[in-house]
C-alpha cells in the first residue's frame, strides 16, 4: 500500500493567493445598504466612525479582484496557510460509501478556525490607518480569539465583547484572549450606554451577538483612533475569506477533483463564502455545472431555510445599516446551542443574494445530529471538529450515505471550519446523552 | 517584501521517513534492563505478559534502522506528518536578537502533541498480533489522548489510567478520550490490586505516573489479549519518535540550516529523543561538531540535573524491569506542575546514556519562567505552546538573548512538542500572577 496522492493535497507558502475574489462584481441585483437614520443608501463617509478607509472601500467595492498586500500574505503563514485539502479515506470506509469525501482544513490554524483570515487583513489596514484599538464582538469565542491574536502582528490593541452566555460557559476563551494580550468583557457590559441599558431592562440576559455588536460599535464610534472589526456578515469579511476557496481551486487542479457537492456551515456566512465563492465564480462562468453548493445552518437559527429576505439590521440596537438579507428579525435571540458561531439572526447579504438567486441551496440540522457526526469523524479521521463545522460534516455524511444507497461515486467536498478542542462541553453532553435538541422542524 | 523561503519549510506525505533510527546501535556501554525478581538481564519472554512480539524485538534491538510499515506511514498522515519546520521571525524581532530561531511543529497534530507518533506504531503492531485492548497511563493527558485516537485507526480498544490530580484538574481530557471512544479511569483506581492498595494506604493521594503505570501493567498482565502501551521512557518509544528528527534533517537540507543549538524538553525523554537522536547520529559521525544538544527539564522533576545515574524501577510498585537511568528515585512523587508530561521520576535509558556520555547537556527551569516564555511566544508567533514545550522555548529564548548580548548570529532550533489549548489553566494563573513556583535551585 503506497500513500495515495490525494491523501493530503498541500500547497507551499508561495501559493498563498495573491488576490481576493469579490463576488459583488458578479452577482446581479445586489441591493445597497441603507442608512439606519436617513434611510438613504449608505455612502463611504457613513462608515467613517467605525471603519478605516481601506475597509470601507473594500466593503463597497465592485472590483472583481483586490490585491492581497504582501504583509498580509506573509502573516497568513502564521495561520498555517495554505491549508491542506485532505481526503477522508477512513470515514469513507466506515460509511461503506462509493463517494469520495474531501475536506479543507481550516482547523489547522493555531486559532483553531478560519476566523484569522479576515482578522489579520482588518488589523493590517487599521494599523496602516493609525488606529490603535479595534473593538469587536464574539459569540463562541473563535472570532475574538482570532482578532486578539492577529492584532499583535500589527501592534494594535483589541477589546472583545463576548456574548455573556458563552463568556460564562467558556472561561478558557477568556484565558486565550488574555494570553494574546487582548481585553475581553462579558456582553451586555457596563462599559457602553447600550450595554447598561440592556442590563437595566434584562439583568439576567445571557446576551446575543446582536447586543455585543452594538456595544463594540458604540465604543468604536466614540474614539477616533478606535475602529470596529466584524467577524462575519459584511462584504469585506467574505472577501478576505476567499483565500480558502482560491486555495481549494488550486488543490482541485492538482488532485484532478471535480466536486458534485461543495458544503460549508453558515452563521453569518463567512467560512461558507470564503470556501465556495471562488468556485461559484467558475460555476457562473459555465464550469462545474452539476455541482450543488450547500449552506448548512442550525435549526436554532435557520435564517436561510426559515427566514425572510428583507432589509434588516445587523445588530439588536439598530445602529448598523439595514442590509438586504435573509433574517429571522434583528430582535430574534436564538436558543443556546454549542455552535455559538452559527447563532445569528441574519445572513451575509452576498450569501443571501446567492441563495435568493438559486445559485446555492440550504439545509438545517439539529445539534444532536451534528454532534453525532462529529463523534464519527473523531473516531475515523482523528479530528474533533468544531460544533459549527459538525453541521457541514453532517451534511457531507448524509450525501455520502445517499451515494451508498444509489451506488453513485460522487465527490463531496466540505469545509472543516475549525476544531472543537475549545468547545468540548457539547461533546461531553452528546456522549452522556444529555444534549438538548434545539430548534424545531 | 516577499515571503522568505525559510518562513515555513514543509515536506510532502511521500517524505514521511521510511525507517526509524535506533540509537542503541550507536551508543556504547548501554546497560541491559534487569528483571525485578530474578535480577538477571531481561529476556524477550520476560516482556510477553505485557508487550507483543514486534514491540519486544524493537525494545531489545541493536539494529541501526528499522523499516516503518506502510500502514504506519499512511496513518502518520492523519497526524499531519510531515510536520513543518518554521522560522520564528516575529519572536526574533521582538527579542532584537541576531540569532535565527526555528521550531519543529509537533503542535499541528490533531492530538496537539507528538505523542501520536509512537501510539500508532504500537497500536499497529498490537493489532497485528491479535491484541484487542491496550492499557496505558497518562499524566497531563496527551499520551492517553494519543493512544485513544490511534487505536481507532487499527480497530483496537484502549483503557487509560490517568493520574488523579490531572484527571480532576483537566476534565476536558476525559471528554476527548471518551470522544475517541476509549475508557479512562482516575488513578489510583478500584480496578486493579495495586490501585486498591494505594487507595487504602493513601486515600487522598493525587496519584503519580509511577502508580498509573503499575495499574496499566497489572491489567495488561492479567489478560492474554490485552497489552500495555507506554508513552515514553523505553527504547521502542524513542525509536518511533525519530520520525521527528529524520524530517528535521530533511528540512535542514532544504533550508541549508546548520544549527548551533538543538533544544527539546524532557520528561520521560521521547520528544527530545525523537527530535535530536537522528541529528546526534550525524554529530557522532563527525558533522555539526559545534552544535550543543540541550535537554530542558522542570525544576520539579530534575532527573538529569539533580538525579543519580543508577538502576531504578520505571514505576512505583516495582513491577517494571530495573533500568539504568538518571532517576530521582522510583518513590519520588514530583510536586504538582502544569507540565504534567514532564512530571516523572526517571529518564529514558537512552537519553540517560547520551547524557552520561556527555553527548547532550541539560538545564532546568521553574514553571513561572516557562509560562512567561509561552506568553511571549503566543504574542509574537501566535501559537500557545503546551506547558511542556514552554520549557524548550524558554531555553531557546535564553540562548537568543545570549546571542544578542554577544552579537552572535547563531542558529537555534527547538521542538515545539505540542500546543497548550488543552492546558490553559496554567496560563490563567500566569496572567493573574498566581502561578506557584515549583522546585528549588
Amino acid at each position: 500500500m503506497a500513500i495515495p496522492k490525494d491523501a493530503r493535497i498541500q500547497l507551499s507558502p508561495e501559493d498563498i493567493p495573491k488576490r481576493w475574489y469579490n463576488i459583488a462584481a458578479d452577482l446581479p441585483n445586489l441591493q445597497p445598504m441603507i442608512h439606519p437614520v436617513t434611510k438613504e443608501p449608505v455612502k463611504e463617509e457613513d462608515f467613517k466612525a467605525i471603519f478605516c478607509d481601506d475597509i470601507i472601500k473594500q466593503e463597497l467595492s465592485k472590483e472583481r479582484y483586490i490585491d492581497i498586500p504582501e504583509e498580509v500574505r506573509d502573516a497568513l503563514i502564521s495561520l498555517n496557510r495554505p491549508s491542506p485539502l485532505q481526503r477522508a479515506y477512513r470515514l469513507e470506509k466506515y460509511l461503506k460509501t462509493p463517494a469520495k469525501i474531501y475536506f479543507k482544513r481550516e482547523d489547522m490554524s493555531p486559532l483553531g478556525s478560519h476566523k484569522g483570515n479576515t482578522a489579520l487583513a482588518q488589523a493590517y489596514y487599521n494599523a496602516n490607518a493609525g488606529i490603535h484599538t479595534l473593538t469587536t464582538e464574539t459569540g463562541a469565542g473563535q472570532w475574538g480569539t482570532a482578532l486578539a491574536m492577529v492584532s499583535n502582528l500589527f501592534d494594535i490593541k483589541t477589546t472583545v465583547f463576548m456574548v455573556k452566555g458563552s463568556f460564562m460557559a467558556k472561561p478558557l476563551r477568556k484565558t486565550i484572549i488574555n494570553t494574546y494580550g487582548a481585553t475581553v468583557y462579558a456582553s451586555p457590559s457596563e462599559y457602553t450606554d447600550f450595554g447598561r441599558k440592556v442590563l437595566k431592562e434584562h439583568p439576567e440576559t445571557s446576551g446575543s451577538l446582536g447586543i455585543a455588536i452594538s456595544e463594540a460599535c458604540e465604543m468604536a464610534a466614540k474614539d477616533e483612533h478606535t475602529c470596529y472589526a466584524l467577524g462575519s456578515v459584511m462584504n469585506h469579511v467574505m472577501l478576505h475569506q476567499t483565500v480558502i476557496g482560491e486555495e481549494t481551486l488550486q488543490q482541485f487542479g492538482i488532485g484532478e477533483i471535480e466536486p458534485d457537492y461543495m458544503i460549508a456551515c453558515v452563521g453569518g456566512g463567512s467560512n461558507f463564502a470564503g470556501f465556495t465563492f471562488p468556485f461559484l465564480r467558475e460555476k457562473m462562468a459555465g464550469k462545474h455545472k452539476d455541482c450543488e453548493i450547500i449552506a448548512v445552518e442550525p435549526k436554532a437559527a435557520p435564517s436561510l431555510t426559515k427566514g425572510e429576505f428583507k432589509y434588516d439590521y445587523g445588530d439588536t440596537a439598530g445602529m448598523t445599516p439595514l442590509m438586504m438579507m435573509y433574517s429571522l428579525g434583528s430582535q430574534y435571540i436564538p436558543p443556546a446551542i454549542h455552535a455559538g458561531g452559527l447563532r445569528y439572526h441574519g445572513m451575509s447579504p452576498l450569501v443571501s443574494a446567492a441563495f435568493d438567486q438559486h445559485k446555492i441551496s440550504a439545509v438545517s440540522y439539529d445539534q444532536t445530529d451534528t454532534f453525532a457526526a462529529g463523534i464519527t469523524f473523531a473516531r475515523t479521521e482523528g479530528i474533533i471538529p468544531a460544533p459549527e463545522s459538525c453541521h457541514a460534516l453532517k451534511c457531507a455524511i448524509d450525501k455520502a450515505i445517499e451515494c451508498k444507497e444509489k451506488n453513485e461515486a460522487k465527490t463531496i467536498v466540505f469545509n472543516l471550519s475549525g476544531h472543537g478542542l475549545l468547545d468540548l462541553y457539547g461533546y461531553e453532553q452528546a456522549l452522556e446523552g444529555t444534549l438538548p435538541k434545539s430548534g424545531s422542524d
